[in-house]
């Protein structure tokens, strides 16, 4: 239908005769003269209609926006001075000799160029938003990612094989997606959260090595970023430690950003131990680009009288911690306060700070709240310790350890690009040797940190049984400017040590029996040693677009509440086929479908 | 951990050291001697551990088939006459230095080399079932064409686009799988059939060319060789007719058999209209590897006295055709029995023929029950339009025309395949010019043959009201050795044929509007003239591996009652999962679940 792209007519094409395909983005009359501007998906291109060519200029005088053409013209070059040096095709028009209407428009619900249309709206006409050169882009980046990824991966020899989307609910995980069968009536399949276990079993199964880029599903209440269905990088290992999935998994990333973005990232990438990260960074993905770091208090302030410090400061589980900030003593007492509700909401039951305008004088140098009740020998410490200068601003946070980490943490953050302290670029980074399980004060049980499939660093069961608490991982979280990209381990291929593992989770054999007998077979028919890791595509995507949230990065996606605006999904069902699923609504839920 | 895959130790290791990790696939002892064959993805090879080496030796006698081991050995030429040319490897033996068993393997649950094994016995333990070299080769197969597939499409710049899994149930297609909302109690998803409407908004958003290799769900009742989901190449493609689709389609399928089988297809593929496949093999993916044909006798039988043959002729939806079998005189009586019931199945009441020992004879030269109820001249016409031959066979169809395609059509594949008349290679066909429609006399209403949104070959919306019935379609089918390998069609993108063609389905506007209104939205805003067509690849993958069954080109494929044996879903759940969802059991599913 076409003999060119509108985006790529240029001086090649002087003086001959071009068909092109597209809509209609402006039409202006100028001069008595037609000006449209023809766009597809490779750009802009500017058609000029003649008066003096009556019968097609009758025609473009119907030309309103978002229409859709196909016309036929003669390149020429523009007239000097009108070359319009922003587009490639700038420098000729397209003088219409024929035209055709392919289909008309309704007047757009937005218009195109507006950039601070309402998300809903966006969404809703998600056909409309899509149009825009900027969504345009980053959807093609995303696919220019993956077609990366398996470029890379498959010359590697990793297999590109499909799991299954209908399967087995998973217990320890997130909440499932569950899916009522009709077959079986009263017993329901679960949307894979990730295909975790079947790449497992292909180990199992002698593939050696497996890639899929797959979609993945969790109920959860959705969280600033989340969606109910992501795409994840999923790859699987066979024969290989820690070193290799991290070699490998590492060197695809570098891949990427050089193809993709013409970035050289850092080889190898730079490795911290968890809890290092939580000591400087009070988070287990911290952004490096922030030159702001946690020092540590609670020994300092064991001893001082002053409760809101020595409480936690001796609580086993507490912690009292400083964050420098440099250049801060000229926040003010409002964006103080600012920042101190804004701790608030991670738990944090005040932000006690002291400005520094002299460290050497403790006397008439330093201005704050709590000074009237630390000893000046502690004083003297803070300023040592935090290396303070004058100018600076020091922040503690005194609660919980994990009150402090998270409270100061995402303080940290957000001053860091609050004063504009971020440092340009890319900063990839390893976080390992996490600890295996983490205890749940209301649950009174241990919680896997990753789950439960995932090797302990110990040499064998019996040591992960005796203090499963203390027992690392062989986990491994890349996080890139403070974003976890994704995230690993070496498995158990040991079916003891998967036992232990279970045992620690307080599930017995009999649950263990039940819930992943097929694991536990498959471990006992000869499991090779393996592991893994699994990318967040939407994710690393949205990073390297520089869009800021996953819903800029995917074609449809879905609301806050899990909500298609498009096509109005979920949406109520028959009472037939309710029926021949063997399940009905319950009286609550009928009255909200209505 | 291992320095060279076992498949790949060759002669040019010659003396050098080797560190492999795998499978015990056999262990013989032979002479105080140990010798396993060690198995890995890239194939076996020997390993000889000696008794002078006592230590490895002495953990070599542990060795049991699959043991999972990693060794350390020296790359040794074989002994004369011991070479194995059938292995790649099979010139060269190692001698075991170093032995750990990294996992110890139960008995196997059947013999990997057994090909007895029952399905269900594979399925349960698809891990020991994936390990066997003919798995191994089917699902890397699977992994070549995909990724072969990819890059085709993205060198034509198709964009690789995600579409959403949680979406709207598709009215007018199979069956839905559904997803209980919980943020939406009462409301449901459904797993997509296709991504049909999404890749159509994608064309709406300009995004030019979309592909996708996507999971698609239908929930039908499991016949022959379906799955509840199952892999799809999805592609679109705006500003097209049928001649481009057809184009870039076919050359795909063109580019992948060269590429991964090495075997060159015709360009173009040979192309029939429906009425031609009906007329002359009574199907729509006549498999043209068999030289055998429909001869229509409808016209000639309406004069005859006989009343299985008149009343056919003589009924506006009756049929009358024969199938010449070359050299099917030699067929028995019993062989004869054998296919009448074989045409019973697709609801034929019987099986007449004629064998025809001379054609030029009619008093003796033929051998039929019903020469008798057939005038002369009738018979003299039979053997005239079959061209029947000495040592030929004739049967007849006689019946509503679908049940004499349907049988007629499939005795023509069964006695192909019986008397080996296919032909060898491969046999691509378009068909194309399909009925818009096909009438249900049950419901009293028509079907769309493609899709309700494929474009009608008729000029105007009026045009369609004016005559439904007679309309063709701008739909083709690829079909591959008498397997659709793939459909498609022109859509529609003018609002008013949508609604014409939702109107002829008898969906008036009102319920138009409920379910697809954000599809008819979408065509007033520019949509742009786009088409597009979806291969199956699991039967693709089938095809060219020359597997039976798709669940043989599938990891972890489900059975015919839709259940995962490995893994035992679908499953029980409980209560509280229920509840948050707000539906429960009916009684009747309570006690199946139980």
């Amino acid at each position: 239908m076409r003999t060119h792209l509108c985006g790529r007519v240029t001086e090649n094409e002087l003086d001959s005769e071009v068909t092109l395909c597209g809509w209609v983005n402006r039409r202006r009359d100028h001069g008595g003269v037609i000006f449209v501007d023809l766009r597809d998906h490779a750009g802009l291109v500017q058609v000029v209609f003649d008066p003096d060519r009556e019968e097609v200029f009758a025609r473009a005088e119907q030309l309103r926006t978002e229409y859709v053409i196909r016309m036929t013209g003669r390149v020429r070059r523009r007239p000097e001075g009108t070359e319009n040096p922003d587009l490639p095709t700038g420098a000729v028009e397209i003088l219409g000799l024929e035209l055709e209407v392919l289909n008309a428009a309704k007047t757009p619900p937005f218009p195109l160029d507006d950039e601070d249309v309402g998300e809903d709206t966006r969404l809703r006409y998600r056909y409309m938003d899509l149009r825009r050169p900027l969504m345009q882009q980053r959807l093609r980046l995303r696919a220019q990612v993956s077609a990366a990824m398996r470029r890379f991966l498959e010359e590697r020899e990793f297999l590109d094989l499909e799991t299954p989307m209908l399967t087995k609910a998973t217990p320890e995980g997130a909440r499932d997606y569950l899916v009522p069968s009709r077959t079986h009536p009263g017993s329901f399949f679960a949307l894979p959260q990730s295909p975790q276990l079947f790449k497992q079993l292909l180990m199992m199964s002698g593939m050696d090595r497996y890639y899929q880029i797959t979609r993945c599903f969790r109920d959860e209440d959705l969280r600033a970023d989340r969606q109910p269905e992501f795409t994840q990088l999923d790859m699987e290992m066979a024969f290989v430690d820690e070193a290799d999935v991290m070699e490998v998994t590492e060197g695809l990333i570098r891949h990427l950003f050089r193809e993709v973005q013409g970035v050289e990232l850092p080889d190898p990438f730079p490795r911290m131990a968890y809890a290092e990260a939580m000591a400087r960074f009070g988070s287990d993905k911290p952004d490096l680009r922030i030159p702001l770091e946690f020092t540590e208090l609670t020994e300092v302030m064991q001893a001082v009288e002053f409760k809101v410090f020595n409480g936690p400061a001796n609580d086993p589980e507490g912690r009292v911690a400083a964050l420098r900030v440099p250049g801060g003593a000229k926040l003010t007492r409002k964006e103080i306060d600012v920042y101190t509700e804004y701790v608030g909401r991670y738990g944090a039951k005040g932000l006690a700070y002291i400005k520094v305008n002299d460290p050497t004088d403790l006397a008439g140098g330093l201005q704050s709240p709590i000074l009237k009740f630390l000893p000046e020998d502690v004083t003297r410490q803070i300023l040592e310790k935090t290396a303070a200068a004058a100018g600076d601003l020091i922040f503690f946070g005194a609660d919980k350890a994990s009150v402090v980490n998270e409270a100061i943490g995402a303080l940290r953050v957000k001053i860091g690009h609050d004063l504009e302290l971020v440092e340009a670029g890319w900063q990839p980074l390893w976080v390992v040797d996490f600890p295996m399980f983490e205890y749940d004060d209301q649950d009174k049980r241990l919680y896997a940190l990753h789950h439960p499939f995932t090797a302990p660093a110990v040499d064998s069961p019996e040591a992960l049984r005796a203090n499963p608490r203390e027992a690392l991982s062989r986990a491994y979280d890349m996080v890139l400017n403070g974003t976890e990209v994704g995230g690993g381990s070496i498995r158990i291929h040991n079916p003891e040590m998967q036992q232990a593992a279970f045992e620690a989770l307080g599930i017995g054999e009999e649950e263990a029996r039940e819930k992943f007998g097929f694991l536990l077979d498959a471990l006992n028919f000869g499991a090779p040693p393996h592991g893994g890791l699994a990318f967040g595509l939407d994710r690393l995507v949205m990073l390297m677009s520089g869009a800021h949230s996953i819903r800029d990065v995917m074609a449809f996606p879905k609301t806050q509440t899990a909500a298609c605006l498009l096509t109005d999904a979920p949406a109520p069902v028959g009472e037939k086929q309710l029926r021949e699923l063997g399940i009905r609504l319950r009286p609550s839920a009928t009255q909200q479908a209505e």
